[in-house]
Protein backbone atom coordinates (compact mmCIF):
# COMPACT_ATOMS: atom_id res chain seq x y z
CA UNK A 1 0.00 0.00 0.00
CA UNK A 2 1.31 3.45 -1.04
CA UNK A 3 0.64 6.81 0.45
CA UNK A 4 0.93 9.55 -1.86
CA UNK A 5 0.08 12.41 0.94
CA UNK A 6 3.07 13.17 3.54
CA UNK A 7 1.53 13.03 7.00
CA UNK A 8 3.25 15.84 9.28
CA UNK A 9 3.35 17.46 12.77
CA UNK A 10 4.72 20.47 14.17
CA UNK A 11 5.82 20.44 18.02
CA UNK A 12 5.70 23.31 19.87
CA UNK A 13 8.34 23.50 23.06
CA UNK A 14 7.20 25.24 25.77
CA UNK A 15 9.98 26.35 27.59
CA UNK A 16 11.82 29.42 29.52
CA UNK A 17 15.00 27.24 30.52
CA UNK A 18 15.58 26.19 26.79
CA UNK A 19 15.64 29.88 25.68
CA UNK A 20 17.33 30.88 28.85
CA UNK A 21 19.90 28.16 27.34
CA UNK A 22 19.50 26.72 30.98
CA UNK A 23 18.71 23.80 29.46
CA UNK A 24 19.67 21.66 26.89
CA UNK A 25 16.54 20.50 24.84
CA UNK A 26 16.45 16.26 24.98
CA UNK A 27 13.18 15.97 23.22
CA UNK A 28 13.29 17.18 19.99
CA UNK A 29 15.45 14.80 18.22
CA UNK A 30 13.54 12.20 20.23
CA UNK A 31 9.73 12.87 18.80
CA UNK A 32 11.82 13.24 15.24
CA UNK A 33 13.02 9.53 15.54
CA UNK A 34 9.60 8.36 16.94
CA UNK A 35 7.29 10.27 14.73
CA UNK A 36 9.43 9.30 11.47
CA UNK A 37 8.91 5.22 12.89
CA UNK A 38 5.70 6.35 12.66
CA UNK A 39 5.42 7.60 9.22
CA UNK A 40 4.75 10.97 10.05
CA UNK A 41 7.09 13.69 9.02
CA UNK A 42 8.34 16.50 11.89
CA UNK A 43 8.28 19.80 9.71
CA UNK A 44 8.21 22.35 12.20
CA UNK A 45 9.20 23.28 15.87
CA UNK A 46 9.00 26.13 17.81
CA UNK A 47 10.76 26.67 21.27
CA UNK A 48 8.52 29.18 23.23
CA UNK A 49 8.46 31.20 26.64
CA UNK A 50 6.06 30.02 29.31
CA UNK A 51 3.84 32.63 28.26
CA UNK A 52 -0.34 32.01 27.38
CA UNK A 53 -0.11 34.37 24.08
CA UNK A 54 3.28 32.74 22.37
CA UNK A 55 1.62 29.25 23.46
CA UNK A 56 -1.73 30.19 21.54
CA UNK A 57 0.07 31.52 18.84
CA UNK A 58 1.88 28.57 18.25
CA UNK A 59 0.21 26.17 18.97
CA UNK A 60 -2.97 27.38 16.20
CA UNK A 61 -0.38 27.80 13.83
CA UNK A 62 0.57 24.13 13.91
CA UNK A 63 -2.35 22.78 14.67
CA UNK A 64 -3.57 24.12 11.25
CA UNK A 65 -0.96 23.08 9.28
CA UNK A 66 0.02 20.22 10.43
CA UNK A 67 -2.02 17.03 10.94
CA UNK A 68 -0.58 16.73 14.31
CA UNK A 69 0.23 19.30 17.08
CA UNK A 70 2.99 17.88 20.21
CA UNK A 71 3.47 20.05 22.98
CA UNK A 72 6.22 19.07 25.63
CA UNK A 73 6.28 21.22 28.79
CA UNK A 74 4.22 23.03 30.80
CA UNK A 75 1.47 20.57 32.45
CA UNK A 76 3.13 19.97 35.96
CA UNK A 77 1.56 21.14 38.93
CA UNK A 78 3.33 24.77 39.65
CA UNK A 79 1.98 28.48 39.00
CA UNK A 80 4.52 28.08 35.48
CA UNK A 81 2.63 25.01 34.22
CA UNK A 82 0.20 26.85 31.70
CA UNK A 83 0.25 24.59 28.72
CA UNK A 84 -3.48 22.84 29.12
CA UNK A 85 -4.81 26.64 29.92
CA UNK A 86 -3.31 28.05 26.59
CA UNK A 87 -4.42 25.36 24.37
CA UNK A 88 -7.90 25.44 25.67
CA UNK A 89 -7.55 29.08 24.49
CA UNK A 90 -6.14 27.77 21.45
CA UNK A 91 -9.30 26.11 20.83
CA UNK A 92 -11.42 28.55 22.40
CA UNK A 93 -12.96 26.30 25.31
CA UNK A 94 -12.97 26.13 29.08
CA UNK A 95 -10.62 23.52 30.86
CA UNK A 96 -12.61 21.09 32.85
CA UNK A 97 -11.30 17.93 35.58
CA UNK A 98 -10.66 15.20 33.94
CA UNK A 99 -12.46 12.39 36.42
CA UNK A 100 -10.48 8.86 35.05
CA UNK A 101 -7.10 11.61 35.92
CA UNK A 102 -8.84 13.09 38.84
CA UNK A 103 -9.06 9.04 39.99
CA UNK A 104 -5.71 8.20 39.06
CA UNK A 105 -4.15 10.76 40.92
CA UNK A 106 -6.45 9.93 44.04
CA UNK A 107 -5.11 6.80 43.98
CA UNK A 108 -1.73 7.50 43.65
CA UNK A 109 -1.27 10.38 46.63
CA UNK A 110 -4.12 9.24 48.69
CA UNK A 111 -7.55 10.71 48.68
CA UNK A 112 -6.83 13.47 51.15
CA UNK A 113 -3.73 14.44 50.03
CA UNK A 114 -5.19 15.21 46.52
CA UNK A 115 -4.05 18.88 47.19
CA UNK A 116 -5.38 21.73 44.26
CA UNK A 117 -2.29 22.20 42.97
CA UNK A 118 -1.97 18.14 42.21
CA UNK A 119 -5.59 18.76 40.77
CA UNK A 120 -4.05 20.68 38.51
CA UNK A 121 -2.86 17.82 36.65
CA UNK A 122 -6.20 16.26 35.67
CA UNK A 123 -7.18 19.28 34.21
CA UNK A 124 -7.66 19.15 30.18
CA UNK A 125 -9.07 21.23 27.83
CA UNK A 126 -13.02 20.71 27.59
CA UNK A 127 -13.32 18.12 25.09
CA UNK A 128 -10.06 16.86 25.53
CA UNK A 129 -8.46 12.96 26.51
CA UNK A 130 -5.84 11.03 28.57
CA UNK A 131 -3.19 9.63 26.55
CA UNK A 132 -2.15 6.71 28.91
CA UNK A 133 1.57 6.03 30.00
CA UNK A 134 2.34 2.38 30.06
CA UNK A 135 6.07 3.02 31.65
CA UNK A 136 5.57 5.50 34.95
CA UNK A 137 1.60 5.64 34.97
CA UNK A 138 2.00 9.95 34.11
CA UNK A 139 -1.11 10.53 31.43
CA UNK A 140 -0.50 13.29 28.66
CA UNK A 141 -3.52 15.10 27.40
CA UNK A 142 -5.09 14.86 23.80
CA UNK A 143 -7.53 17.77 22.47
CA UNK A 144 -8.38 16.93 19.16
CA UNK A 145 -4.91 16.87 17.10
CA UNK A 146 -3.02 18.46 19.78
CA UNK A 147 -0.90 16.14 21.98
CA UNK A 148 0.19 17.80 25.35
CA UNK A 149 3.05 16.17 26.59
CA UNK A 150 5.62 16.30 29.64
CA UNK A 151 8.63 18.23 29.38
CA UNK A 152 10.70 15.72 31.49
CA UNK A 153 12.65 13.30 28.86
CA UNK A 154 12.05 9.92 30.44
CA UNK A 155 8.07 10.82 31.26
CA UNK A 156 7.41 12.52 27.53
CA UNK A 157 8.74 8.94 26.40
CA UNK A 158 6.53 7.19 28.08
CA UNK A 159 3.48 8.83 26.78
CA UNK A 160 4.97 8.67 23.46
CA UNK A 161 4.80 4.41 24.21
CA UNK A 162 0.89 4.75 25.07
CA UNK A 163 0.53 6.84 21.47
CA UNK A 164 2.45 3.76 19.28
CA UNK A 165 0.38 2.82 16.21
CA UNK A 166 -2.38 5.57 17.27
CA UNK A 167 -1.40 8.05 14.23
CA UNK A 168 -2.71 7.44 11.05
CA UNK A 169 0.96 7.80 9.83
CA UNK A 170 2.25 7.40 5.56
CA UNK A 171 5.07 5.22 4.87
CA UNK A 172 8.09 5.85 6.98
CA UNK A 173 10.72 8.02 5.21
CA UNK A 174 13.95 5.99 4.16
CA UNK A 175 17.53 6.87 3.99
CA UNK A 176 21.13 6.36 3.90
CA UNK A 177 24.39 7.98 3.40
CA UNK A 178 27.85 7.99 1.94
CA UNK A 179 30.59 9.64 3.82
CA UNK A 180 33.05 11.92 1.49
CA UNK A 181 36.18 13.02 2.80
CA UNK A 182 36.68 15.79 0.89
CA UNK A 183 35.66 19.66 1.14
CA UNK A 184 32.19 20.26 0.83
CA UNK A 185 32.97 22.38 -1.79
CA UNK A 186 34.67 20.28 -4.18
CA UNK A 187 31.06 18.06 -4.13
CA UNK A 188 28.75 20.74 -4.71
CA UNK A 189 28.54 20.67 -8.60
CA UNK A 190 28.57 16.88 -9.12
CA UNK A 191 26.39 16.51 -6.09
CA UNK A 192 23.43 19.40 -7.50
CA UNK A 193 23.81 17.59 -11.50
CA UNK A 194 23.00 14.17 -8.72
CA UNK A 195 20.32 15.55 -7.01
CA UNK A 196 18.51 16.91 -10.68
CA UNK A 197 19.20 13.77 -12.50
CA UNK A 198 17.49 11.99 -9.45
CA UNK A 199 13.99 14.29 -8.23
CA UNK A 200 12.93 11.29 -7.04
CA UNK A 201 15.08 11.29 -3.88
CA UNK A 202 15.94 14.22 -1.69
CA UNK A 203 19.95 14.74 -1.10
CA UNK A 204 21.19 16.25 1.97
CA UNK A 205 25.15 17.53 2.86
CA UNK A 206 26.05 17.70 6.49
CA UNK A 207 29.75 18.74 6.55
CA UNK A 208 32.15 18.19 9.80
CA UNK A 209 35.62 19.42 10.33
CA UNK A 210 37.13 17.46 13.31
CA UNK A 211 40.04 16.01 14.30
CA UNK A 212 41.69 17.26 11.25
CA UNK A 213 39.05 15.69 9.04
CA UNK A 214 36.74 17.13 6.56
CA UNK A 215 34.27 15.87 5.02
CA UNK A 216 30.37 15.60 4.64
CA UNK A 217 27.40 13.27 5.24
CA UNK A 218 25.60 12.96 2.13
CA UNK A 219 22.37 11.47 2.86
CA UNK A 220 19.56 10.35 0.26
CA UNK A 221 16.62 10.34 1.31
CA UNK A 222 13.12 8.46 -0.20
CA UNK A 223 9.74 6.23 1.16
CA UNK A 224 11.15 3.66 -1.52
CA UNK A 225 13.72 1.63 -0.45
CA UNK A 226 14.39 1.04 -4.41
CA UNK A 227 15.51 4.79 -5.07
CA UNK A 228 18.00 4.93 -2.98
CA UNK A 229 21.36 3.04 -3.77
CA UNK A 230 21.65 4.09 -7.71
CA UNK A 231 21.60 7.56 -5.88
CA UNK A 232 24.33 6.72 -3.51
CA UNK A 233 26.17 4.53 -6.09
CA UNK A 234 26.38 8.37 -8.67
CA UNK A 235 27.63 10.25 -4.90
CA UNK A 236 30.68 6.87 -4.87
CA UNK A 237 31.71 7.59 -8.62
CA UNK A 238 31.52 11.44 -7.93
CA UNK A 239 33.61 11.16 -4.66
CA UNK A 240 36.38 8.75 -7.05
CA UNK A 241 36.53 11.39 -9.47
CA UNK A 242 37.51 14.08 -7.56
CA UNK A 243 40.42 11.35 -5.37
CA UNK A 244 38.38 11.72 -2.75
CA UNK A 245 38.18 8.49 0.01
CA UNK A 246 34.64 7.69 0.88
CA UNK A 247 32.74 4.88 3.01
CA UNK A 248 29.10 3.87 3.35
CA UNK A 249 26.97 5.12 6.12
CA UNK A 250 28.22 8.27 8.35
CA UNK A 251 31.17 8.39 9.83
CA UNK A 252 32.32 11.04 12.35
CA UNK A 253 29.55 13.03 12.09
CA UNK B 1 22.34 52.81 33.74
CA UNK B 2 19.05 50.67 33.28
CA UNK B 3 17.23 50.10 30.02
CA UNK B 4 13.38 49.76 30.46
CA UNK B 5 12.84 47.94 27.69
CA UNK B 6 13.94 44.24 27.03
CA UNK B 7 16.10 43.12 23.79
CA UNK B 8 14.78 40.43 22.38
CA UNK B 9 16.31 38.06 19.34
CA UNK B 10 14.83 35.06 17.44
CA UNK B 11 16.40 32.41 16.03
CA UNK B 12 15.82 30.39 13.11
CA UNK B 13 17.61 26.94 12.42
CA UNK B 14 17.57 25.66 8.91
CA UNK B 15 17.83 22.23 9.40
CA UNK B 16 16.48 18.75 7.67
CA UNK B 17 19.30 16.66 9.52
CA UNK B 18 17.33 18.43 12.85
CA UNK B 19 13.86 17.72 12.08
CA UNK B 20 14.23 14.14 11.17
CA UNK B 21 16.38 13.23 13.85
CA UNK B 22 19.63 12.67 12.75
CA UNK B 23 21.75 15.65 14.80
CA UNK B 24 21.03 16.68 18.00
CA UNK B 25 21.20 20.48 17.85
CA UNK B 26 23.94 21.96 19.64
CA UNK B 27 23.77 25.65 18.88
CA UNK B 28 20.69 26.90 20.32
CA UNK B 29 21.60 26.67 24.19
CA UNK B 30 25.09 28.12 22.91
CA UNK B 31 23.48 31.16 21.38
CA UNK B 32 20.99 31.55 24.22
CA UNK B 33 23.98 31.98 26.41
CA UNK B 34 26.14 34.31 24.55
CA UNK B 35 22.53 36.14 23.93
CA UNK B 36 22.02 36.18 27.39
CA UNK B 37 25.70 37.95 28.55
CA UNK B 38 25.61 40.29 25.58
CA UNK B 39 22.10 41.70 27.50
CA UNK B 40 19.49 40.47 24.80
CA UNK B 41 16.62 37.73 25.45
CA UNK B 42 15.93 34.89 23.15
CA UNK B 43 12.27 35.02 22.40
CA UNK B 44 11.13 32.39 20.29
CA UNK B 45 13.03 29.60 18.25
CA UNK B 46 11.73 27.94 14.67
CA UNK B 47 13.48 25.14 13.40
CA UNK B 48 12.21 24.49 9.83
CA UNK B 49 13.50 22.49 6.57
CA UNK B 50 15.44 23.81 3.99
CA UNK B 51 12.58 25.21 2.17
CA UNK B 52 12.54 28.78 0.51
CA UNK B 53 9.15 29.63 2.05
CA UNK B 54 9.24 28.45 5.30
CA UNK B 55 12.58 30.20 5.72
CA UNK B 56 10.99 33.46 4.22
CA UNK B 57 8.12 32.89 6.82
CA UNK B 58 9.98 32.05 9.85
CA UNK B 59 12.72 35.15 9.42
CA UNK B 60 10.17 37.59 8.62
CA UNK B 61 7.77 36.82 11.71
CA UNK B 62 10.75 36.59 14.19
CA UNK B 63 12.47 39.81 12.41
CA UNK B 64 9.79 41.81 12.89
CA UNK B 65 9.13 40.82 16.04
CA UNK B 66 12.63 40.61 17.80
CA UNK B 67 14.99 42.98 17.71
CA UNK B 68 17.17 40.77 16.23
CA UNK B 69 16.91 37.36 13.96
CA UNK B 70 19.30 34.58 13.27
CA UNK B 71 19.76 32.15 11.30
CA UNK B 72 21.84 28.99 11.54
CA UNK B 73 22.75 26.60 8.86
CA UNK B 74 22.39 26.78 5.07
CA UNK B 75 25.11 29.00 3.59
CA UNK B 76 27.64 26.44 2.80
CA UNK B 77 28.45 26.03 -0.97
CA UNK B 78 25.86 23.00 -1.66
CA UNK B 79 22.70 22.95 -3.85
CA UNK B 80 20.57 22.44 -0.17
CA UNK B 81 22.22 25.46 1.20
CA UNK B 82 19.57 28.08 0.77
CA UNK B 83 19.36 30.78 3.42
CA UNK B 84 20.87 33.45 1.78
CA UNK B 85 18.55 33.47 -1.09
CA UNK B 86 15.76 32.84 1.18
CA UNK B 87 16.74 35.69 3.25
CA UNK B 88 17.00 37.92 -0.06
CA UNK B 89 13.70 36.63 -0.66
CA UNK B 90 12.40 37.52 2.78
CA UNK B 91 13.66 41.13 2.34
CA UNK B 92 12.25 41.43 -1.38
CA UNK B 93 16.14 42.26 -2.65
CA UNK B 94 18.30 40.26 -5.05
CA UNK B 95 21.47 38.30 -4.15
CA UNK B 96 24.94 40.05 -4.83
CA UNK B 97 28.41 38.39 -4.31
CA UNK B 98 30.20 40.69 -1.61
CA UNK B 99 33.37 41.78 -3.54
CA UNK B 100 35.53 41.24 0.32
CA UNK B 101 34.37 37.30 0.69
CA UNK B 102 35.48 36.69 -2.93
CA UNK B 103 39.04 38.31 -2.09
CA UNK B 104 38.68 35.96 1.33
CA UNK B 105 37.91 32.99 -1.10
CA UNK B 106 40.52 33.56 -3.61
CA UNK B 107 43.12 33.50 -1.23
CA UNK B 108 42.20 30.35 0.37
CA UNK B 109 41.34 28.19 -2.16
CA UNK B 110 43.83 30.25 -5.14
CA UNK B 111 41.95 32.14 -7.71
CA UNK B 112 42.52 29.35 -10.27
CA UNK B 113 40.23 26.92 -7.64
CA UNK B 114 37.32 29.38 -7.21
CA UNK B 115 34.80 27.39 -8.51
CA UNK B 116 31.21 28.68 -8.50
CA UNK B 117 30.57 26.40 -5.76
CA UNK B 118 32.68 28.32 -3.65
CA UNK B 119 31.78 31.39 -5.11
CA UNK B 120 28.36 30.75 -3.72
CA UNK B 121 29.72 31.11 -0.41
CA UNK B 122 30.32 34.94 -0.82
CA UNK B 123 26.71 35.48 -1.68
CA UNK B 124 25.09 37.79 0.18
CA UNK B 125 21.21 39.60 0.21
CA UNK B 126 21.90 42.92 -1.53
CA UNK B 127 22.48 45.51 0.97
CA UNK B 128 24.08 42.76 3.23
CA UNK B 129 27.64 42.54 4.84
CA UNK B 130 30.12 40.23 6.28
CA UNK B 131 30.35 39.03 9.79
CA UNK B 132 33.66 38.78 10.50
CA UNK B 133 35.00 35.12 12.11
CA UNK B 134 37.76 35.99 14.23
CA UNK B 135 38.65 32.17 15.26
CA UNK B 136 38.37 30.47 11.69
CA UNK B 137 37.85 33.24 9.48
CA UNK B 138 34.72 31.75 7.60
CA UNK B 139 32.74 34.97 7.43
CA UNK B 140 28.88 35.00 8.32
CA UNK B 141 26.56 37.07 6.91
CA UNK B 142 24.66 40.23 8.19
CA UNK B 143 21.40 41.99 6.30
CA UNK B 144 19.75 44.78 8.34
CA UNK B 145 19.01 43.13 11.79
CA UNK B 146 19.23 39.87 10.46
CA UNK B 147 22.53 37.71 10.97
CA UNK B 148 23.00 34.39 9.08
CA UNK B 149 24.97 32.01 10.50
CA UNK B 150 27.07 28.46 9.89
CA UNK B 151 25.41 25.67 11.03
CA UNK B 152 28.58 23.96 12.47
CA UNK B 153 28.81 24.38 15.67
CA UNK B 154 32.78 25.14 15.86
CA UNK B 155 31.87 27.87 13.08
CA UNK B 156 29.29 29.20 14.50
CA UNK B 157 30.59 30.10 17.68
CA UNK B 158 33.72 31.85 16.03
CA UNK B 159 31.21 33.97 14.43
CA UNK B 160 29.37 35.24 17.48
CA UNK B 161 32.85 36.34 18.74
CA UNK B 162 32.77 38.43 15.66
CA UNK B 163 29.59 40.13 16.95
CA UNK B 164 30.74 39.90 20.86
CA UNK B 165 29.70 43.46 21.93
CA UNK B 166 28.11 44.82 18.47
CA UNK B 167 24.16 44.24 19.20
CA UNK B 168 22.83 46.96 21.54
CA UNK B 169 21.75 44.73 24.06
CA UNK B 170 19.81 45.96 27.45
CA UNK B 171 21.22 44.57 31.29
CA UNK B 172 21.56 41.14 31.24
CA UNK B 173 19.26 38.65 33.11
CA UNK B 174 20.44 37.57 35.70
CA UNK B 175 19.15 34.06 37.82
CA UNK B 176 20.15 32.24 41.13
CA UNK B 177 18.64 29.08 42.62
CA UNK B 178 17.62 26.38 45.06
CA UNK B 179 16.85 22.89 44.52
CA UNK B 180 14.69 21.35 46.83
CA UNK B 181 14.20 18.31 47.02
CA UNK B 182 10.41 17.13 46.76
CA UNK B 183 8.14 16.51 44.42
CA UNK B 184 6.76 19.82 42.59
CA UNK B 185 3.08 19.05 43.52
CA UNK B 186 4.27 19.71 47.52
CA UNK B 187 5.37 22.96 46.92
CA UNK B 188 3.49 24.12 44.17
CA UNK B 189 1.21 26.60 46.17
CA UNK B 190 3.23 28.07 48.24
CA UNK B 191 5.48 29.02 45.36
CA UNK B 192 2.36 30.60 43.74
CA UNK B 193 2.43 32.68 46.56
CA UNK B 194 5.87 33.72 46.90
CA UNK B 195 5.71 34.74 42.69
CA UNK B 196 2.43 36.67 43.94
CA UNK B 197 4.34 38.26 46.52
CA UNK B 198 7.17 38.99 44.34
CA UNK B 199 6.32 40.45 41.15
CA UNK B 200 9.46 41.52 40.12
CA UNK B 201 11.17 38.10 39.49
CA UNK B 202 10.42 35.15 37.55
CA UNK B 203 10.20 31.79 39.30
CA UNK B 204 10.79 28.80 37.24
CA UNK B 205 10.41 25.38 38.43
CA UNK B 206 12.07 22.88 36.47
CA UNK B 207 11.72 19.17 38.01
CA UNK B 208 13.74 16.41 38.04
CA UNK B 209 13.40 12.77 38.77
CA UNK B 210 17.03 10.98 38.77
CA UNK B 211 18.54 8.28 40.55
CA UNK B 212 15.89 7.71 42.58
CA UNK B 213 15.56 11.32 43.56
CA UNK B 214 12.45 13.46 43.14
CA UNK B 215 12.87 17.28 43.23
CA UNK B 216 12.62 20.42 41.26
CA UNK B 217 14.88 23.33 40.39
CA UNK B 218 13.26 26.92 41.43
CA UNK B 219 15.45 29.15 39.67
CA UNK B 220 14.27 33.18 40.29
CA UNK B 221 15.21 35.86 37.85
CA UNK B 222 15.70 39.47 37.06
CA UNK B 223 17.85 41.78 35.66
CA UNK B 224 18.24 43.40 39.31
CA UNK B 225 20.74 41.58 41.83
CA UNK B 226 19.01 42.78 44.41
CA UNK B 227 15.87 41.17 43.88
CA UNK B 228 16.98 38.02 44.03
CA UNK B 229 18.43 36.64 47.43
CA UNK B 230 14.76 38.04 49.62
CA UNK B 231 13.24 35.39 47.08
CA UNK B 232 15.10 32.69 47.10
CA UNK B 233 15.30 32.83 51.09
CA UNK B 234 11.28 32.03 51.22
CA UNK B 235 11.93 29.44 48.99
CA UNK B 236 14.01 27.91 51.75
CA UNK B 237 11.49 28.54 53.84
CA UNK B 238 9.02 26.98 51.90
CA UNK B 239 10.82 24.18 51.98
CA UNK B 240 11.57 24.01 55.62
CA UNK B 241 7.73 24.00 55.67
CA UNK B 242 7.45 20.90 54.08
CA UNK B 243 10.06 19.26 55.59
CA UNK B 244 11.77 18.97 52.54
CA UNK B 245 15.84 19.12 52.33
CA UNK B 246 17.23 21.82 49.80
CA UNK B 247 20.57 22.84 48.92
CA UNK B 248 21.74 26.42 46.60
CA UNK B 249 22.26 26.10 43.52
CA UNK B 250 21.18 23.41 40.84
CA UNK B 251 21.72 20.08 41.81
CA UNK B 252 21.06 17.15 39.64
CA UNK B 253 19.53 18.42 36.83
Amino acid sequence: MTHARTVTAGLVVVGDEILSGRTQDANIAYLAKWLNEEGVVLKEVRIIGDERPAIIEAVNALRQRCDYCFTTGGIGPTHDDITVDAVAGAFDVGVIYNEEALQMLAGHYGPEQLTEARKRMARVPDGGDLVKNPISGAPGVRKDNVFMLAGIPGIMRGMLEGLRGELAGAEPMLSDAVTVFAPESEMAERLAAIQDAHPEVSIGSYPFFRQGEIGAALVVRSTNAGHIPPVLAAIRQAAEAIDARWVDGEALT
